[in-house]
């Protein structure tokens, strides 16, 4: 599966993932409107005003981008509703060409990530039928529980031809608070996972030498995602935390190998609420939200540009 | 929240809590052609018979003992139709007076832990409207994003008099590869995670002493949970493992105080799918699968009976 995203990326030129992160107070007045008419102030009102919004959304930038990534927990809020919308919106993702990262950063034993595995990149079964559930191309995993935990899905990667990033190095302000202990062989905690992670994809290596087992490596710590890069030639890293979080193109560059590639940077709000910010409220309305994300994508992949040659 | 489980332990005089991790193979014959013939062999088929066998088992226990614990993954596998028989489980325990943890171990940035929290434990809003949503009493965390990753849900249980487990030291095998690390301080990682929950914790401190705070420490790890049960004398543990993955009542002592409280001990398959055990096989056929459950609870209970004194 990172051979056809690295091929998406290289195809649009641009690593830029967008965040399909919503919350109503991203949404324009409009479409909540039209969802709420539908449905009224209730849950699916809530949970159809994503989804239009993010199918606008999608329309407006998949010839400029090679992959979305939607936060399941924006969805699983609003109960089954909302999760009928995050797999509708994988669904239409899909369709446009895009591929899709499940944000959805689960962990848990053998038995019960199978279950999780089966559902979002594999399949599940019921009596003798097969059935696909929720379809993503990646998801995120969480690393705490260790080997067994993470299994599961290396078998449905190879199965079915998915991938993985698991958190190595977070983007959040408190990340170090475990990521970063010391050791005492002299390592810290996110180094190891990193190790593991890198040991982990050995199998799924494909054609452009990176792993379809990629790491989550926050560009709010533009140090480890450099030093990270060096230790990890072969694992291709998710970085979050351009943005709203703080981070910019600059913080990025040490993520890059020196053909440009080996990450993919997420950007949320920065994309999908870019009509709120004030360098865009000048030039669109709410209704233009589209085009504002628009000319954030771009904007996003020229700085990329720049840190990527 | 941590004064009522621990009232409705002693009311029942028993600290076992039913996992409620159904799975088809779990789930006798005459219940599954009966969701089937409602629905076929579709993932609401699978969804609906999972709560049929859910909420016999229910009714079938909740005079023993003092909570369950649905496994989310078991019911997201499903999709949108597995979400609403989660909430609907959850929702009919809560009305058979048991408490609910609900075992989802999510952990995530701020913003994101914010959507969780509320659609878990809180209240969701749709405009001027809150919502509530999944209501369970207890949800289970990953630390490994640190602090503030945590923070919303502790928000949340002070507002809405709610408690969560964060994963300490898990119950399956390879629960060590991270979480038994040696640190530069002399520590093992689990126990710098444990001291950090017991700090999260020192506000929710109630009556009996121990904090709405809590930690999943698992049962195959004696030891550990002796030592940790010495460590975090304000902090109660769920206790998973018991049983299915191999730990004995034995086991379980450490993570008892000297008045027999302190844990709450889950069994899932052990009791779930009693029926298929061959000890409980003579005595109860499949249709009877309540009665075997309920010959499981009875067992557990005794066998915690003697090493909580």
């Amino acid at each position: 599966m990172i051979d056809q995203l690295i091929q998406k990326i290289e195809e649009k030129q641009n690593p830029t993932v967008m965040g399909l992160d919503p919350n109503l107070n991203f949404v324009p007045r409009h479409i909540k409107e039209e969802a709420y008419e539908r449905y009224g102030k209730t849950l699916q009102g809530a949970a159809e005003a994503f989804y239009l919004f993010n199918t606008q959304l999608i329309d407006g930038v998949a010839d400029l981008i090679p992959a979305v990534k939607p936060q399941v927990a924006m969805y699983e809020q609003w109960g089954a509703v909302g999760i009928d919308v995050y797999v509708r919106t994988i669904k239409y993702a899909k369709e446009k060409g895009l591929i899709v990262i499940g944000d959805i950063k689960r962990g848990d034993i053998a038995s019960t990530a199978k279950a999780y595995s089966d559902g979002h990149i594999g399949q599940v079964a019921i009596e003798e039928k097969q059935v696909t559930v929720y379809q993503e191309d990646f998801i995120t995993i969480n690393p705490y529980m260790g080997f067994d935990s993470v299994e599961p899905y290396l078998e449905d990667c190879r199965e079915y031809n998915k991938g993985l990033f698991v958190l190595v190095k977070t983007s959040n302000p408190y990340s170090g608070q475990l990521q970063d202990v010391d050791l005492v062989d002299g390592s810290k905690l996110y180094e190891k996972v990193g190790s593991l992670v890198s040991k982990w994809g050995e199998k799924f290596i494909g054609k452009y030498d990176y792993s379809s087992i990629g790491a989550v490596v926050g560009a709010t710590y533009p140090e480890q995602g450099q030093a990270l890069r060096k230790q990890l030639p072969h694992t291709f890293f998710l970085v979050p935390g351009y943005g709203a979080q703080g981070a910019t193109a600059k913080d990025l560059a040490g993520c890059f190998d020196k053909e440009g590639r080996g990450a993919i940077v997420n950007s949320s709000r920065g994309i999908i609420a870019a009509y709120r910010q004030p360098k865009y409220k000048e030039q669109f309305t709410e209704k233009e939200f589209v085009q504002a994300a628009r000319m954030a994508v771009l904007e996003m992949k020229k700085n990329l540009e720049g840190v990527r040659s």
